[in-house]
């Protein structure tokens, strides 16, 4: 049952700016990268090709420490810290070797979505609370 | 009933990479910004939120002349250069001032999107057909 | 002296995702777009074409209260919340129409680049100082 | 001497749309993605954090033949089919198991690039031609 995942990626041109660096909007995909990868790690989708569950994003942040460049490897690290029946809170740490990139976190919650209907919060199914776990060091 | 559409638009931060000029992928958004604000002047919706129809891209090319760069203002203009049962292909210009940035192309075709079956390609449904035309000057 | 901008804004189809919602990243694009049109209603470019003075972001979060999907009309209110010698920060709010969307901040740093050395944090220059202001009713 | 690079990768959740598949404008990044692990192997980086030598592109195509949807697995092959003294051509390959995706083509021209100049045209310098070589089977 894991409770954590460690991305390896590599920065793509297309994710730097004029600036020379990564535009900060791309730590957020990065991060919902590690977070996808974590889920298959448990054996899960987060994104299923049939049913009606969904996990949309309710809050997230980043602060950004250091800039990172192309071609630059770095790792992004993806912690579940909070679980309440509706909700999952993670930690992100963005590293590049020892440097310590940017934080982040990030809360999804459980809804149904339905054709032509708004979203409606529910309980997370329990085939998935069944595959998940809060990391052992809590927040 | 339009053939064409001219879109004024300013060139975003995160549209820029470390080159320090827009990134080549954007000009393919910029198209299909342009396309889909020709299908609302038509009173039309090319994704509307009901039905099952939808407008996959085949195939699309751009060449480059000069480059653009952050905050500068450009247009695109898009063209319906050929209609057939089925598809539709369009023309792109994009200038900046007198100056020629790039040329595209690009051909969509209709298709029936059904969930869990493959898309099947169908004839373009009449009322869409009546609401556009291929620009007079032709290609 | 603007102490706030509201940019217009139309969902774009590459904006959305297979949830058939606008994806979470974008959001942080839409605040940006939204900050640099503010600078540009003062005088100024965020990032001009000469000069090694930059403003990254060191930190910024965003709450989802409603979904966005395509082609619908919403607006971006970007607010300075305080400033001081070094830094920028910002709340952000989107709404369409009545409903509220999200609600945003974004915190920015003023530092030196040059080429091949890292960024120092240095005082915002007076004369971006001069054209920029917190807004009367704060935080 | 490198001619021709494989990537495997997997789509990512933000690289799809509200149609359910990857937008056309990411293929075109993730060609990009592997023209660079294609320099990469050869020893080189297509934009060092020095220098003012630069490979802007010129022209590229994408022929769409199926969807990915997210979370596939899929490989991009990108192969250089020409080169002259001042450009580079590549055709590209995406395919997900057996079944071929899309077909691409991209040519880049090397610059010159200096701080408030226009970009000028110049031959590829040796140390790079010395790295990179046309694919045995052409175009």
């Amino acid at each position: 049952m894991p409770s954590e995942y460690r991305l390896r990626r590599r920065v793509n041109f297309y994710e730097t700016d004029a600036a020379g660096i990564v535009h900060f909007s791309a730590f957020f995909r990065y991060m919902e990268e590690a977070e996808h990868a974590l889920w298959r790690e448990a054996g899960l989708s987060i994104h299923p090709s049939e049913g009606d569950i969904g996990f949309p994003r309710v809050a997230t942040s980043f602060e950004f420490h250091r800039p990172l460049r192309f071609e630059q490897e770095f790792d992004v690290s993806m912690r579940i810290v909070a679980m309440t029946r509706k909700t999952i809170r993670y930690a992100c740490l963005v590293t590049h070797g020892e440097t310590k990139i940017a934080t982040g976190s990030l809360t999804i919650a459980c809804v149904r979505r339905r054709p032509n209907e708004p979203m409606t919060a529910i309980e997370i199914p329990p085939e998935i609370v069944a595959c998940l776990q809060v990391a052992p060091d809590g927040d």
